[in-house]
């Protein structure tokens, strides 16, 4: 058969996977200012100020596919006038709402490195080396979590047959992963049931003779963690929110009384999840004593540390998770405090035989007996983002983590005592990691309030604590739309719990990006003061009650 | 409070993420490298000759986090000799046993971009304009399954209340986000029952009084549906491979039967999957006849379109596909044959108010009534990937993908009649779309098998294929060791079905890259007949047999 000769088409259009960029083209121009000065290509390429979505969206309308191809020229000139300067400059040092902070600039090529070699983290056959790498990742933070000793990782880190953990897209696949997991070992397979991921749920329950599952998690839990009760045909109602006390850890004693009427119910507790830097508030739930309620209940335990287990890279700080190393299965987040690109999550199990409860295989690849890392995760295709991890573990080393995690503590310890200080401001929950919430309550509100604890006159807070949702909003919201600092907001008790259970709003902060200086934080809240002060609608009304 | 002035290690380690890499910084150069000869680079960088996967693990076995932080250079030095050297070069031309391919030049640089950025999909705070381009992203592959007009893509496409379908890390999350949508449609609140969603499988079951649930696919589906109804819990044994016939496409009428019989033991058939573009055999189920069938049983009806859906792109071909448009919800990912970088997969729904049956809120973000992405997604946390599925459909355009969709499927036929002129191969099967099997088989051997063929004798013809599988093992091992070439191997039944049912293994080729040349094929062929003439194990016996 003689080949056919291509057209002159199909020729240029090769010439998009042959001919590279050339250094003067408008692409190779932004990379390199993206190279040479990231956060001022950000400063310069993103706009301060907000424009309203409604309109950005009507840069995103088109829905047909183009028909003719688009000079990349073009593209990338039109994608810097829509698209980067509208989007969020997440790494800005005043931008401190965001779990994302500043990333070290060697992420940046490696990033094009792991994009140009396209490996397949699924199996061997695509990825061959970044498969060990990706275990050795899992294998150094297994160890630093679980600290096992030598023989623990030279038998099992490069083993066919088990898996330390799971590298996720996030937080949310490994969450899922396991309690995935976990229900499918409780339900495992057991005389002539075959068990729950062979046979279901209906008659896995059947078989066990339960009549429900349940998962218990403190009411500060993720919000993963009802997806994964929903997916997993749990259900979100069984996954029950167990009550935190007023530093926002969760109350060991009421869980083990809720357990106990499940059992009454003849529900099993699947998991009991402790959290360890919940998403609103930072906190770290008791995990000593959940590790004690989960051996009592005989139940798999779970932590959930996607933002706060990076703190265990800190000697200083990482007797806050004391307790962790008890736990069945972690999730880490390397995207959050380990200052890797999005898209680095992590499962990790206590025993590596544990994920066997989900393996898989097929005719073509995840053979019996192969080293493919896809016959144990909930993803199949991957990209090879655990280099990502491993370049920062290594270049960032210990001692690097050290620092950085230990000054991100202390920035917000720092920053916390400056809301104590600042008369009009309230801190409403103590940093415990590197997060806090606080708000503006102008100091005659503060008293006014105080009084109105002490009378137990919840009526009058309660009223208080509306004007001040409605001014905590506004604030927010202007400080965002002013472009020049972010801090998030979300909905938490400000009271003390025995006196009332309601949810208001407060401003959220975490400090992990190394670049936030106390200066910043110190504009931060005199920015915020300055636009409180210029409310209409809330200030006013509050300043009055307090006349009262 | 006066703030503390930084220490010298501080000051240090701040500099990775203000100082950029220098231009001549070894880490620096490796980029260039790939900038400006990303082939180049692979060719150099990564070893031809294959080196044992437990000599590569021995370069991964720390498992201690390093204390010390260690020199960017150092560390790029060092993985371009563990990592990079022996990474898989997934877009060589003569790699063709992978659904990976070359990549265009100019997403490499906007990979950068991407992570510079390093935006947060799961909300608009983190993302922004990202929100809106993933939307549009999404409108423009629905637009391509299902060409709605225009009145309903300026209603829905950016629409707060519904999402047209979801952005994904791969195919595998595509369909697990499909089926659970499907599943909790299908168990959706009624009375006094609030839903799957909410209150599990168990009460769901017993809510509509069905005994349990059920998954129909042809035998050839992916894996990845087996995880799915694990992952539910509906259970592995539910998902029920139905046969094919000798094209490997699902026998709709048998279907049809297995759905009865589960009609009388009251499981619910939750959906049916249609397969377009089997992994094995690239084959493109009957769809329109399954369409039909769903509508009968009044069921889901979900397409695996994740390495198929791309020939939607082809004018020419797309009708190898009819019946999509009749799909429920259709998977399609990015980052097999439409040249965007690995993390890049979509489901679509026919119906945008579909995924409200896996809607979530949180307090912090999801809020009711936002646009986040995140409230109708699996995954939480996600990088801006659909930024390159964009550009890839911009710079290229239909045109383009005409192109190299037409090339691709045509160098399949091309290959495939390569195969059928050498004398010592064999067909396994054709190729509808651009993937194909085959295998080696001495003439003499063709012809003694088809003499058994005829008379019926499935104990010779069971002997000569127990000998084939030994050899075309050896045969693929060997080329994929020696590293010019490599074709992937999988188990299909080669006889035909009416005669006997085994699985035999076979060559599996995907021609989707775009510098994959003719000559190429013919040296494919080449290599694998002089390896095979090499064999001292399994050709004598075979030829052996022939004398008989």
């Amino acid at each position: 058969m003689t080949p056919r000769k291509a057209t002159a088409s199909e020729e240029a259009l090769l010439r998009i996977f042959t001919v590279p960029e050339a250094p003067d083209s408008t692409l190779s121009v932004i990379e390199q200012n993206i190279s040479q000065n990231l956060m001022g290509f950000l400063q310069e390429s993103v706009v301060a100020v907000e424009k309203p979505l409604s309109e950005v969206e009507l840069d995103f309308q088109q829905y047909h596919i183009p028909a003719s191809p688009q000079f990349v020229s073009d593209y990338a000139d039109n994608m810097m006038k829509t698209l980067v300067a509208h989007s969020v400059h997440t790494s800005a040092p005043s931008f401190i709402g965001h779990m994302t902070s500043a990333l070290p600039y060697f992420v940046l090529p490696l990033s094009k490195m792991m994009v140009g070699l396209n490996q397949n983290l699924v199996k061997i056959e695509t990825s061959k080396a970044f498969t060990p790498l990706e275990r050795q990742v899992l294998g150094m933070m297994h160890h630093l979590v679980y600290s096992q000793d030598e023989t623990f990782y030279q038998s099992w880190m490069h083993s066919a047959n088990v898996s330390l953990g799971a590298f996720c897209s996030g937080g949310t696949v490994a969450n899922i992963t396991a309690l995935w997991t976990a229900r499918n070992q409780l339900l495992k397979a057991d005389g002539d049931f075959k068990g729950v991921a062979k046979q279901g749920l209906i008659k896995g329950l059947r078989h066990y003779g339960y009549d429900d599952l349940a998962i218990l998690v403190s009411e500060r839990g993720h919000y993963s963690l009802a997806k994964t009760a929903d997916l997993l045909g749990v259900g979100r109602e069984n996954i029950i929110p167990v009550p935190t006390s007023n530093d926002n850890k969760v109350d060991v004693a009421q869980m083990r009384d809720i357990a106990a009427k499940l059992a009454q119910d003849n529900i099993k507790v699947m998991a009991i999840v402790g959290v360890a830097g919940t998403t609103e508030t930072g906190n770290i739930d008791p995990l000593n004593e959940l590790a004690d309620l989960a051996a009592e209940l005989n139940c798999h335990f779970h932590v959930d540390a996607a933002w706060g287990g990076a703190s265990l890279l800190s000697n200083k700080y990482r007797h806050l998770l004391a307790g962790i190393e008890r736990a069945d299965s972690v999730t880490i987040d390397a995207h959050k405090q380990m200052y890797v690109p999005m898209g680095a999550g992590m499962v990790l199990f206590k025993d590596p035989t544990f994920a066997n409860a989900i393996k898989h295989h097929a005719e073509y690849i995840l053979r019996q007996g192969s080293k493919d890392l896809g016959s144990q995760t909930l993803e199949g295709s991957r990209p090879g983002m655990a280099m990502l991890v491993h370049a920062c573990l290594k270049v960032i080393g210990r001692d690097g983590y050290e620092i950085l995690i230990n000054n991100s503590l202390e920035k917000a310890r720092y920053f916390a005592d400056l809301i104590i200080e600042e008369a009009d401001f309230e801190l409403v929950s103590q940093p415990e990691l590197c997060l806090l919430t606080y708000r503006y309550v102008p100091r005659s509100v503060q008293i006014a309030m105080a009084k109105a604890r002490e009378l137990g006159d919840i009526e009058t807070l309660s009223k208080f604590n509306q004007l001040l949702d409605g001014l905590t909003k506004f604030v927010q919201k202007t400080q965002r739309e002013q472009g020049t600092s972010f801090v998030s907001r979300t909905r938490i008790n400000p009271e003390n719990h025995q006196l009332m259970n309601i949810k208001a709003v407060v401003f959220r902060v975490v400090l992990a990006n190394p670049l936030t200086t106390h200066e910043i934080l110190q504009q931060v809240l005199a920015e915020q003061a300055q636009i409180a002060s210029s409310d209409t609608r809330f200030l006013p009304k509050l300043l009055e009650m307090t006349q009262h």
